[in-house]
């Protein structure tokens, strides 16, 4: 799924200039935001994995961020994804008359130029062959200082012919990696049978992106927290090697 | 091997304007610069790995500079190490007047600021403790514009406990990954017992550059190529996982 989000309206609603008079349109910049990856999820378009989220930590001058980090995403959405059912999905657990959704290909897609404050896309980048195209055309959908985050699955993850855990006599997991190199097509039966993967190395992946223009901000192969793991043991296996990415950059 | 290189002087001879008349002072900030990685060493400072190097391509406009690529690692260079022997060996391969060695711990390096065009480092990021602190000197030592490029080891062959390949019936060869998340000490024994190694995420490390106001440029997780492999059929088992990182980032 890709949301985009213009956050224009949101922004002058809740952002509280700081004692130092900061406007909101400096704010709007975001040249001073930092990413920080955390458990709380503030795209409730994405239902999946509830544990992973990226989220934005306002520049400290800036009050009032905290609320609009999930007004942002209940105004003036655009979601989009090539699947009926997920876009069903959506809009049973997250309706709402500023939420629009769309059925779209990303891997034609035409968003127009030039509108959008934020693009999100969780977990869908590595089914996309052409992603070149669709980076040029979110980051020209962007307005200039605008962000795109994504997460998207880890190439060590998505690398082997053979994926899967291998356990020693001590019970202690390891993933084998072998065909990192090997750039392409990955078949694999998640949900369904035969669903297609694209693998691309992690250089791969961001050079495509400074490419076409952006400049990143934050990379988290994410990990579980000592008290995630406490929570939830089954976790504890993705301390051995990551699964997902996150990754931040900026227009 | 930390290398810093001033090719100030050397631009000045050796850039040739291309028809546009670009001014070398333009062609100096780097802007338009690609990086790319070939076979090709131009640092001969580095005696390892011969076949794995990082080059500057030019800006297409730019004539004169595949000259200028080797020239510029024969002048005014700095090279530092911790290591006598390194230092011996260094200056035994690659003796010139206008390159001097200097024993340097990275761990507390303290360049003079804003002088230089170029660093480059060779394989010693991961031995490092304090690598934002090295960062931040590396930067300030820095021109505006000046790139900062390095190979290091990847997390993907540092990480594990027992580091090594497994084969399967068919004697294919895979990596086994775990630890990845633990990020810190590996004690390795390779050249002498007990080298020690800092063992860190990719996301960690972009993260430290990108906070130190590095640009993040250019991430290649290398591999060889068919006629690399077929020249040197022991590199076959580098496609199956990295062993090596090479990174560009610009101040």
């Amino acid at each position: 799924m890709l949301a985009i989000a213009d956050w224009q309206t949101t922004w002058k609603l809740n952002v509280k200039p700081s004692s130092s008079e900061r406007r909101p349109d400096q704010a709007r910049s975001h040249n001073d935001c930092a990413y920080k990856s955390t458990t709380y999820n503030p795209f409730p378009l994405i239902a999946r994995p509830a544990s992973i989220s990226l989220t934005f930590t306002p520049p400290s001058s800036l009050h009032g961020y905290q609320r609009t980090r999930v007004i942002i995403f209940r105004k003036s959405v655009l979601g989009l994804d090539v699947s009926k059912k997920m876009l069903e999905q959506a809009c049973k657990t997250t309706a709402a008359s500023n939420i629009r959704y769309e059925r779209a290909d990303l891997e034609a897609l035409d968003l127009p130029g030039g509108g959008f404050d934020l693009a999100y896309s969780s977990l869908a980048l590595h089914y996309i062959k052409d992603l070149p195209g669709l980076f040029a055309n979110v980051h020209a959908a962007l307005k200039p200082g605008a962000h795109f985050v994504f997460s998207i699955e880890h190439p060590i993850f998505m690398a082997p012919r053979n994926p899967g855990w291998i356990i020693d006599a001590e019970g202690r997991k390891s993933w084998p990696v072998d065909g990192y190199q090997r750039e392409g097509e990955r078949v694999t039966h998640w949900l369904a049978d035969g669903v297609i993967k694209q693998h691309r190395t992690i250089g791969t992946l961001l050079n495509m992106l400074i490419a076409a223009g952006f400049c990143i901000r934050h990379v988290n192969e994410w990990g579980p927290s000592d008290a995630e793991v406490a929570a939830q043991p089954a976790l504890a296996e993705e301390r051995e090697r990551p699964m997902m990415m996150l990754v931040g950059v900026q227009r």
